[in-house]
C-alpha cells in the first residue's frame, strides 16, 4: 500500500478555484446539516430522541426565509390575527399565555389529530397545541399541516421566520394541553426498535418510498422554498443500509495507477490537496417515475417531483487526487472509466458501485470532487459521510457515497446498477426483450423542469386574478437552464417565467462558464387567470443552453425501469368562483 | 503584423490525434469535390458550361455505391430488361446502339419532357433520351426523374454504378435524338447572364432556397444514401456573395493575444501546424423551418430537412494556432470568447460574424478546426474557400466560411447575426415583444432526426409486408446518438431502428470518446406493415447520451425565427391494397 507522502511540499502545485466558493459562501444557509449532528449524537448516546434535540437547538437556527412574511395577504391575515387574540385577551380579562389546569394528553391523542376534519394538533417542548383555526390564517399556507399529529419544531427549523417573540406569543394561544411523560418519552425514542435501527434519524418531513434502504423526498411543496436545499430534507437515495464509518480508521483505495495500489486518509484528503466548492444539483435517475406508472407499470420506487435537490459541495478534486498518484498521458492511452465503490454492502458483501467516463474525471471542467463536506458541514451519514464522490451534471446513481475505492480502468464498473440498472430503453422493450448490453449506462442527465406550486386537485380564487406558479428547472452536463415556459391551459399558450439563482433577496449567483452550471434554477411566475375558467392545467417545460426541451408527454418516453422521466410537468387545479365579485 | 516564426522548429511540439484521420481516410468518398474544382476552371475561362464539364469528367469519377445494386429486386428489374433488350434486337435485326438519322431537339424540348405524365427525357453527351419506360426499372427508383428533362451527367456523378458499360448500353436504348447546336450551348451558358455570376456553378439536385444568397439543400430522397455527403450536395448556407479569395494574396488575422495582430498565410496554416481531421456534421439553425411555418409564419428560408450534411473536415487546429501566438492562462482570466470574421461582405462593406465560447476553442475535447479541406480536397467556394472555422456539435452559422480574421475577446462577436439572429424563444413571443438580449445564442444544437425514406404522400404495396423507413439522426456538443425510435401508427407503438456510422458494407467508424460524436448517424428499419391499414404515420424521435429526447409537436416549440425546429418527423404514406393477394 503506498501513502500520500511529501503532503506539505504537494500544496503550492494545485490551484484553488475560487469562482465555486465565493458563489456557494453567499447561498449557503446557515443551518443546513443536522443529520450529521444529529446521528453523531445518536451513535454517542446509543439514542437520541427527536423532541429533546429539537427543544435543545430551536433558538439556535438562523434563517432567511422571511420572504413568506412579505405578501401582504400575509401581513393582513397577521394582523387579524392580532385583533383576534387582543380581543380575546381583554373579553376574558386573562393573561393571553396563562397555561394552568391544562390537560394531559398521551401521544395517540394528539397523532389522531392530523387534519383539518380530525382538528389539527401539533407538540412544542412538550406541550400541546390545537392550532385549526390558525391554519387558514397562517402565512405560509397549509405546509403547516405537515406537521399536523406531531411535532412542530423539525419544521420551524425549515423556516427562520418562526423565530421570533411574536410567533411564539401566537401558538400560545392555542395551547390545549401538555404531553404526558410517556408519550414525550415515546416521541423521544421513536425508531430504535426499528431493526434499521443504526440508520441516521431522518427529517420528519421526508416522505418515504422505502425504509430499507432509505429512500425519500421531501414534500414538493416545500422543495423550492430554498435555492440551496437543507441537508436534512435533501432527497435520501441509499442502495443499501448506510454503513459507520469510523473517520479515524477510514482510508480511501486508489487503483489502476502507476505504482500500485495507493491509500489516503481523511486527514489527508482534507490537509493535502486544495478545498474546491461547488453548487450541485443532484438528481435520482428515477425522478418522477410516478407519472410513468400512471401510463403502465415500471419497477422501482415510486418517486414524485422531488427526487432531485441542490447543495453545496466541498471536497478534493479528483483530478488532482488522480494526477498526484500519477495519472497521465501513458494512463490516458488505456483507460477510459473511473469507477467507485462504496463501504454499502449487501448481504453478500456486495458493494455497491459505478463509474463515470475518464474525461470527465480528469478534465479541468469536469469539477469532480471527493467531497467530505455538504453545505458547509460534515456529510450527513445519509448522504456519504465521510467522503463521497460529487460527480456534478451526472445522474444520482454515479455520485458514490461513502466511497471506499476508486479505480481507473479500462472498463466501466461491473456493478448491477451500472450494467443492468441505470440505462433508457425504447417504450417498445419489455422485461422479455430487453438487453441491457444495447443502452449506454446513464450519465449526464436530460432538461427537467417541474411545479412545486400549485398543488395537482388544489383550488385558486378566480378574485385573486392570477395565479402563482413555482417550480425548479435544471439539465445535466453542466448546461444552463435559459428559458422556462409555462401554460395555464394545458399547452396551447405559453408565459416565460422568471428564473432564479438564488433565494429571493439575495444576490443571484453569478453565471456559471458555459458547460458548468452545476445548479438548477427556481423560477415563479404570475399568470392572469381567464374569465370564466373553472379549470387550470398548468404545464411547464425547460430549455437549456443546448436548446434541449422536454418532452410533451409521458407514454412515448416510458421505459421499463420508469427512468428519465423528463415530460412537460402538468399539475390541474380547481378556479374557484369570484364569490366577492358578484356580492 | 506579426508573421509567424520558427516553423519547422514548431513543428514536433504538437501531437497529431490520428483517430479521427483513419476514421475519415477509410469512408471520403473518392468523388467528393467537384464544385472547388468546378469554379475555378470557370473562373480561368471565364465561363465554363456544365455539358461541356461534365463530358470531360465522367469517365473519371470513382464511387463505391454498389449497394443501389445489391438488393434482389434490382437485379431482377435489370434482367428483364436485358430480356427485353434482346429480344427487340433479335426481331427488329438491327444493332442496339443504331443512332442514324434520329431527330434534333432543342432544350426546350427536353425541358418539357419532365415527368411521367409528359414522358420523361433526359440528355447526355448532348444526345436526348426518352427513358419513360425505363423508369420503373431503374435499380435506384424513382431518384432518376432528378434528372427529368435535363443532363444525366451530374446524377450519374453522385452515383459510381453508373460507371458501367451495361449501363451506357442500356441508356442507348433509348436514344431518341441529338440536341440541336444551340441548346447544347444554352445548356454550357447556364448562369452566366445571372448578376450573382461571380458565385460558382452548383449541382442542379441542389433545391434552391434562395439564389442570391445562394441557399439550397439536397433533395432528402439522396440525402441519406452517403454517410459522408458528398460536397457538391452538401447543403449550402451563404449569408453574402461567396468572395473570390486568391490563396496567394490570403491572410488570416489573429487579434488579441500577447504581442497584437498576428498574420498567417495560407501555406503556413497548412505547413506549420499539423494537420488534423475530424468527420462532423454541420446543421442550419434552421433546419426543418417549413414545418413551423405549417404552424404560423415565421420569418427566414423555407428549409426542408435536409440543411444539414456530413463531411470530413481537414486543418490545424485553432488550439494549436491560438497557443502558437501566446494564448496562455493570463488570457483566459479575461477572455471568454473567440469572433470569427468572413470574408464576404455586405454593400456596406459590413462582414459576416460570430463567436464561440473560448473553453469550445481552446479545449484539447473541443477539436475546433481551421479547415482547409473538405473531403478530402481543397475546400469548395461555397464552402469557405480557402479557410473556414470548423466547431464540431455546434450551429453552423459559427462555423465561419472564408475566414478572414480571428479575435480572441471579452466579448461576443457583435455581428447581427449573434446578436440579433439565431437565438430561441418562447411561442409566445412576438417581434412585437421580443428582446434578443434575452436569449442566448445558439451554440450547441439539441437532438435531432428526420425520415428521409419514403417521402410523404408517397405509397408501399400492402404485398411488400414491409415498409422500409430511413434517416438520419445527430446531436449538438458531441452528444452520440444511442438510439432511434420508429413509428408507423402516429406514435402509439414504436421499433428501434438500426444505427449506421459508415457506408452499407463499410467497416463502421469506431465510437468516439464521450462527449465528441461529431458526425451523424444514419438509420433503418423494415416494419410490418399491419393488416388492413390503409395509411401509415410514420414517425421518428432519436435519443442522445445525455438522453435527450425530441419534442413531441412543433407548436410548442415554435418561435418566430423557425430555427430549432426538431419536433419529431412524420410522414404519411398510403398503403396500396394488396392486389396480388387477391388474385
Amino acid at each position: 500500500m503506498q501513502n500520500l507522502k511529501n503532503c506539505q511540499g504537494l500544496a503550492p502545485v494545485f490551484l484553488i478555484r475560487s469562482q465555486s466558493s465565493r458563489i456557494s459562501k453567499s447561498i449557503i444557509p446557515s443551518l443546513s446539516v443536522w443529520d450529521g449532528h444529529l446521528s453523531s449524537r445518536w451513535r454517542s448516546t446509543g439514542g437520541h430522541g427527536r423532541q429533546k434535540y429539537f427543544s435543545d437547538r430551536v433558538p439556535k437556527f438562523r434563517f432567511a426565509l422571511a420572504g413568506l412574511l412579505a405578501g401582504t395577504g400575509a401581513v393582513l391575515a397577521y394582523r387579524h390575527h392580532q385583533g383576534k387574540v387582543e380581543w380575546a385577551a381583554s373579553s376574558a380579562q386573562l393573561p393571553v399565555t396563562q397555561t394552568s389546569a391544562l390537560p394531559v394528553y398521551t401521544l395517540e391523542d394528539v397523532t389522531k389529530h392530523c387534519s383539518l376534519d380530525s382538528g389539527v394538533w401539533v407538540t412544542y417542548k412538550g406541550e400541546v397545541y390545537d392550532i385549526t383555526e390558525f391554519v387558514a390564517m397562517h402565512p405560509g399556507g397549509d405546509k403547516i399541516l405537515l406537521a399536523a399529529g406531531g411535532a412542530l419544531e423539525p419544521y420551524w427549523a425549515l423556516y427562520a421566520v418562526h423565530e421570533q417573540d411574536h410567533v411564539l406569543e401566537i401558538l400560545s394561544e392555542y395551547k390545549i394541553g401538555v404531553l404526558n411523560p410517556e408519550g414525550l418519552k415515546k416521541q423521544e425514542s421513536a425508531n430504535t426498535s426499528d431493526p434499521y435501527s443504526a440508520e441516521p434519524t431522518r427529517h420528519p418531513a421526508l416522505q418515504i418510498n422505502s425504509l430499507k434502504p432509505f429512500n425519500a423526498e421531501p414534500p414538493a411543496s416545500i422543495l423550492s422554498d430554498n435555492y440551496i436545499t437543507p441537508s436534512v430534507i435533501f432527497f435520501k437515495r441509499n442502495h443499501l443500509p448506510v454503513p459507520r464509518v469510523d473517520p479515524e480508521t477510514y482510508r480511501l483505495e486508489i487503483e489502476g495507477l502507476p505504482g500500485g495500489v495507493a491509500s489516503l486518509t481523511l486527514s489527508e484528503l482534507k490537509s493535502c490537496f486544495p478545498k474546491h466548492t461547488i453548487t450541485a444539483t443532484l438528481q435520482c435517475a428515477g425522478n418522477r417515475r410516478s407519472e410513468m406508472n400512471t401510463v403502465k407499470q415500471v419497477k422501482g420506487l415510486n418517486w414524485g417531483i422531488a427526487a432531485i435537490s441542490n447543495a453545496t459541495w466541498s471536497g478534493a478534486r479528483l483530478r488532482d487526487v488522480l494526477l498526484h498518484y500519477g495519472f497521465g498521458p501513458e494512463v490516458a492511452a488505456k483507460a477510459q472509466h473511473v469507477q467507485f465503490e462504496g463501504l454499502d454492502r449487501d448481504v453478500t458483501g456486495t458493494a455497491y458501485g459505478a463509474s463515470i467516463p475518464l474525461n470527465k474525471a480528469v478534465s479541468e471542467e469536469g469539477d469532480v470532487l471527493l467531497a467530505y463536506e455538504m453545505n458547509g458541514e460534515d456529510l450527513p451519514p445519509d448522504h456519504g459521510y465521510p467522503v463521497r464522490v460529487v460527480v456534478p451534471g451526472i445522474v444520482g446513481a454515479r455520485n458514490v457515497k461513502w466511497l471506499g475505492k476508486i479505480v481507473v480502468s479500462e472498463e466501466e464498473s461491473k456493478s448491477h446498477w451500472q450494467q443492468n440498472d441505470y440505462k433508457g430503453f425504447s417504450p417498445g422493450t419489455d422485461w422479455d426483450t430487453v438487453d441491457f448490453k444495447s443502452a449506454p449506462a446513464i450519465q449526464e442527465l436530460p432538461i427537467q423542469s417541474a411545479i412545486t406550486h400549485p398543488a395537482e386537485g388544489t383550488s385558486v380564487d378566480s378574485s385573486d386574478r392570477e395565479v402563482t406558479v413555482k417550480g425548479y428547472a435544471w439539465s445535466g452536463g453542466g448546461r444552463e437552464v435559459v428559458r422556462v415556459d409555462v401554460s395555464i391551459d394545458g399547452g396551447t399558450t405559453w408565459h416565460v417565467a422568471e428564473l432564479r439563482t438564488g433565494d429571493k433577496g439575495q444576490h443571484p449567483a453569478p453565471s456559471p462558464p458555459p458547460g458548468k452550471a452545476w445548479a438548477w434554477k427556481l423560477w415563479e411566475i404570475d399568470i392572469p387567470i381567464p374569465h370564466r375558467a373553472r379549470e387550470l392545467e398548468i404545464v411547464c417545460k425547460a430549455v437549456d443552453s443546448s436548446y434541449n426541451m422536454q418532452p410533451d408527454t409521458v407514454a412515448p418516453i416510458w421505459n421499463l425501469r420508469g427512468v428519465l422521466s423528463n415530460a412537460w410537468h402538468r399539475v390541474k387545479v380547481k378556479v374557484n368562483e369570484d364569490l366577492k365579485g358578484e356580492k
